[in-house]
């Protein structure tokens, strides 16, 4: 599905826009949330954001979209935690935590990796990574954030485009779950903009021991990363990257 | 309040991070949202949310944080409307739209504005109003967006910082909504990044005729500007600007 759509812009010159529509997620015809992304491999969106927030109690039987006239809804069909049926849900304007209950719930629960776990991997690989995303969408419009998956020696797996970041990265890690591919152990994450939190967490949560980013860390990205042992690299630009946390992966 | 943060390296360089931390906005005791955001300026931030989530039906009698160890609950006193004591809220984990019971719900209502309202800018100006935007906490780290209130000669009037985009938008209209100078009749909003959905949603709901953004703007951000009647400008960048809604506004 294209990424993008052609527009006539009011100044009277033909450009090119990231797609933006929102998509509602259901379990079982329970609608979860709603969220502003661009369409495309909305099961993996779906699936990749009920896993990073720790919702899933067994596997995904199915997930498609339910039967309206925008195509901006999907149903998976999954078994969900107690906690996630019990639980209220929260609104947040700007992105991070998600419909969690109190603060002191932020953190999906996910296990500390040990330093040794994972790969070992050069720094200018690592530094490298960003170019080696493809992103046509973001090539085309200037508009779209993108999530890659790549093996330890650098080569691509999957890469996501999407107007949201948070979406190219479930999207990313919904597609390895529909696979089989989780947890993470041997890969590297690579996102195309800066590190929140929440991107750090939906790593630790798919098991990555590795996540770069072309952009910069927060403070509690640097602060999660090193709770949940992960590496997290930054500014991750031409032959230069900034290690955060975790450099005993880097060598 | 500092919005950054210094932090060793684990590769050994001291650098500084913006600050990001999970902000509880509460209405009269009870719980709304979480957001991440950059401490600072927090009740600016509840009651813009809130304004611009359409769920203020009074003025706003006091907001303060509450009691707690991380100074991160933030209670507002005002009257909600009939509709926000009673919807149900929903997450989104990518920023956006934030706590819509339905699809057809997505945007919160605004009048649209006349083409004849609102000033009429140089373009020149518009394209250079991204320089004037004083950005002391991403000078320092690169991981803060800015939005930036701007009266019709181009003169700065406030500016905010934030780890999230839609933060830096609500502080600066909480900010303005608290010294009664809603609505934005005679403004420019100016953000340092892309313009979402819900960026021009904010905008409009605040009642600013013209948003600029340095960068792209998605299919979605076009089409409400054109039918609420907004100027949208986008990858605003020394001389150059593409007005892509409301060219009426640009000379």
């Amino acid at each position: 599905m294209l990424t993008h759509a052609p527009v006539l812009r009011d100044d009277g010159v033909e450009d090119r826009v990231a797609i933006e529509e929102p998509l509602e997620i259901r379990v079982r015809g329970r609608a979860m949330a709603v969220t502003m992304r661009t369409p495309g491999d909305d099961e993996e969106l779906a699936v990749g954001f009920l896993h990073g927030e720790g919702l899933l109690a067994g596997p995904v039987l199915g997930a498609g979209p339910t039967e309206d006239f925008a195509n901006n809804i999907v149903d998976v069909d999954v078994e969900l935690t107690a906690g996630a049926r019990e639980r209220r849900f929260y609104t947040t304007s700007s992105c991070g935590v998600c419909g969690k209950g109190a603060l002191e719930e932020v953190a999906v629960h996910s296990e500390a990796l040990a330093p040794d776990d994972g790969p070992v991997v050069d720094r200018a690989l690592l530094a490298a990574l960003p170019e080696r995303l493809r992103q046509p969408g973001f090539d085309a419009t200037g508009g779209l954030h993108a999530t890659g998956l790549f093996a330890a020696d650098g080569t691509l797996v999957h890469v996501r485009e999407d107007v949201g970041r948070h979406n190219a990265m479930d999207k990313v890690v919904g597609r390895a779950l529909l696979d089989g591919e989780l947890p993470l152990a041997d890969r590297i994450l690579c996102v195309s903009g800066r590190l929140s939190f929440e991107l750090v967490q939906k790593a630790a949560v798919a098991g990555a021991p590795i996540l770069v980013g072309v952009g910069a860390p927060s403070s509690l990205a640097v602060e999660l990363a090193r709770d949940r042992g992960l590496t997290l690299a930054g500014f991750a630009r031409g032959d230069r990257v900034n290690v955060y946390a975790g450099a005993a992966r880097v060598r």
